[in-house]
């Protein structure tokens, strides 16, 4: 009988060889409708026909694989993630989740076990949207609202999505037959590398996702008034840069909780602050699982990813200041409120400061939570074995946000080193993939008794 | 009689004239060495010519004009500024300075008036840099510092320095021969636009500057770690953006002098901070001339004016930031411990967070001090009519700092629009122009009483 460890072996195996499929010759890119995309689909679905598994392409360019269930007429339960690539990517970002679906689908097969419903693999042809910069390309076809405006636009070398299609072997005119009714579906689970450190640091090589979680994009402009840096006395400076350094660690205090904190306690870390509770009310704490750092305020993420300083010289005032601010939080009402927050702290300084303040959402993307029943499920499925259940939001978008439009979700993490994604870093541990394919076996076994149990169809 | 008004129409009208030398057709963009620059040297040498000068253009293409003193062997005076510009300039950085030197010597000439020392007029063919990105190339060679080396140095166009000195009509070979002896000279003074708005601020239409301060650049590299803004967690970060926000606002607090200020005082102004007076000792402060403004630290400068976040994109934790620090105060040891105070800062607010620092100082000029001789004829010039003095450092470079090294030098500065300048918004009042050439008269006048009662010689 085939262990688990030799299925991780395997699943790592196929990783390495997707790995190799890349339009550059010293790193991983592999965008849709490439040729390295064909033949990466090519790969897979040799795999899947040796798993037992028919396949098919559909409009868009998804390989999809489908393992029958042991009635004809019974519904479909889908596995998937994606198979392109960010620019310089590492090899476990959406194969690995194909993978480890596949390699539950050859156990199956192997023991010629069939289940009450269908099983079909989505391996989506685009989700990172590196080529035509929108992301979900794939599973936004599969979950009927894939925006029909988007096959004009054209990428780098001014080929329009439409001709990226027909080349790849799919049809643009077709695209509203690859979705999917929500009826004929029993759900969709998609198994992903964290992405992020908090499986590691707690010490859990999986992890529930409780919820795809919510964002906001806010452009922040201070304008002042550019001057020389030699001639300009500090207080008749309207300093953009100044005020943007104000910003970003208001942003910061916020989402670590400490706004308004009396500053150090004892112990040395900051203790959460009182305007914060002033604010959001008794928050979510947690400790992290060792000394030294202040508690927390449990998801709540404030980034300045960007900042750009005009004119930006190093004689210069800066007279105008962009920067990006990116709130997360898997609660929409505590994203909303924290950005009212900094927006009104953001007024408060370009008004002592007499700067302008422009603040644009940029995007607003509410959060998407995890199917109750299908979580339920894989957390029987990892509490059968040995290892701790630990739950999480998603910070990063998957597929499975979209695949929500028609299906109930739910998601597994697998552990990653030092939470490094979108870098040739990447890495996983054989052990890790190994539980990844115990639970989503066990999981699809307790689905199976839940399906026959309630009907299949 | 010509009255000042007269002579400060003229000046203006000659600013004007000059400013039309322009190599791009939309703004003022004026390099060394090019037809533009030829013809703005023609034009000024036959201004001097009909102002009773001898004119000539020396090895680097400086315009001199010459008015001969009283007696043949007097040593000689020299007046003067630059005529290149930066790009898209205004028309007075530079230009104003030389036209009221020679409204000053049309008066003399009109008048039949002889002093007892020669008088010269350096119009500088390269101040600015802007072609070959480096500055003072005029001033340098009068000074004999030019540093052979750059004749090799290409412009934009692949043009080597030395190519387009030869085709300005000078000579690379004998750049020494340009140079000024010591004992020839009785000192060197130039009038330039202020380029900052504390004159205007505080009501006087001219300046002495009382020194060139001095400044030290320095580069600071944050170096933290990267990740993405939705996985992972604020207690895990190391982000480098933060770091540089907290550099940011630690040079504004120390050069306000509200480092260790305890919060805003009765009248809603902050008080000196007193860890800076712990640091600094008793602070040279003053009040400005009007409410709200807190007291600061007099001609205490920093700034950040670049700043650069890698990798930089919205949904990315920085990893890395470098940025600009321009420190400038008049007392060299002050500037000194400002800058060790700061790369404390620097080292505290890396070490907190986990960083990597990198603190490379990439300049450092000493200031330049005016001659105390000079400057009391200079003050005694403006004591003489109703204008108040007043008395300022020049946070920005000129001429007169190089000339510091073969002669004692004075400036005067002109008050200017919103203390704007290096854009075609720069603007000076004629009433101002018409005190800055009485001034400059009767600062010749006092000189020329000097001059006697020393001997010339």
């Amino acid at each position: 009988m085939t262990t688990y460890a030799d299925s991780a072996r395997l699943v790592m195996e196929r990783c390495d060889i997707l790995g190799g499929y890349s339009e550059e010759p010293d790193r991983l890119t592999r965008r849709y409708g490439t040729e390295e995309m064909r033949r990466a689909n090519a790969a897979v679905a040799e795999w899947m026909r040796e798993a037992g598994m028919e396949t098919r392409q559909d409009a868009i360019g998804n390989l999809i694989g489908r393992y029958e269930g042991s009635s004809p007429d019974a519904k479909t339960f889908l596995l998937g993630s994606h198979l392109d690539t960010v620019r310089d990517a590492g090899k476990y970002d959406g194969p690995l989740g194909v993978m480890v679906a596949l390699a539950c689908v050859e156990r199956l097969h192997a023991r010629g076990e069939r289940l009450p419903c269908a099983l079909e693999i989505y391996a989506f042809a685009d989700e990172e949207g590196l080529r035509y910069h929108t992301a979900y390309l794939g599973s936004s076809a599969t979950a009927g609202s894939f925006d029909l405006a988007l096959l004009a636009r054209e990428d780098a070398d001014g080929i329009p999505l439409a001709d990226a299609i027909r080349a790849f072997g799919g049809d643009p005119d077709r695209l509203a037959e690859s979705a999917r009714r929500r009826d004929e579906l029993l759900g969709y689970a998609e198994i992903h590398i964290e992405q992020g450190p908090v499986l590691e640091e707690r010490g859990y090589p999986v992890g529930l996702v409780s919820a795809i979680q919510g964002q906001s994009r806010i452009a922040v402009t201070f304008t002042g008034e550019a001057g020389h840096a030699g001639t300009v006395p500090m207080w008749m400076r309207r300093d953009a840069l100044c005020a943007a350094a104000e910003m970003v660690l208001a942003a910061e205090t916020l989402a670590k909780g400490t706004v308004g904190a009396k500053g150090p306690n004892a112990a040395g870390s900051l203790t959460l602050g009182s305007l914060f509770v002033a604010e959001f009310g008794a928050p979510i704490t947690g400790n992290p699982p060792f000394g030294g750092h202040p508690p927390y305020i449990e998801n709540f993420l404030a980034t300045v990813g960007q900042l750009t300083v005009e004119p930006g010289a190093s004689n210069v005032i800066p007279g105008r200041v962009t920067l990006s601010l990116d709130v997360r939080h898997p609660d929409d009402k505590v994203r909303v409120k924290a950005c009212q927050n900094l927006e009104r702290r953001a007024r408060e300084i370009a008004g002592r400061r007499g700067l302008r303040l422009d603040w644009r959402v940029a995007q607003e993307t509410a959060t998407v939570a995890c199917s109750k029943r299908l979580t339920k499920l894989l957390r029987q499925a990892i509490e059968s074995q040995p290892a701790l259940v630990h739950t999480l939001p998603s910070g990063a978008g998957h597929d499975a946000a979209i695949m929500s439009q028609i299906a109930e979700i739910a998601m597994l993490f697998v552990r990653c080193e030092r939470g490094i994604s979108h870098s040739p870093a990447e890495a996983v541990a054989p052990e890790d993939v190994a539980t990844a394919v115990e639970v989503t076996e066990r999981f699809l076994a307790l689905l199976a008794k839940d399906v026959a149990k309630r009907g299949a169809r």
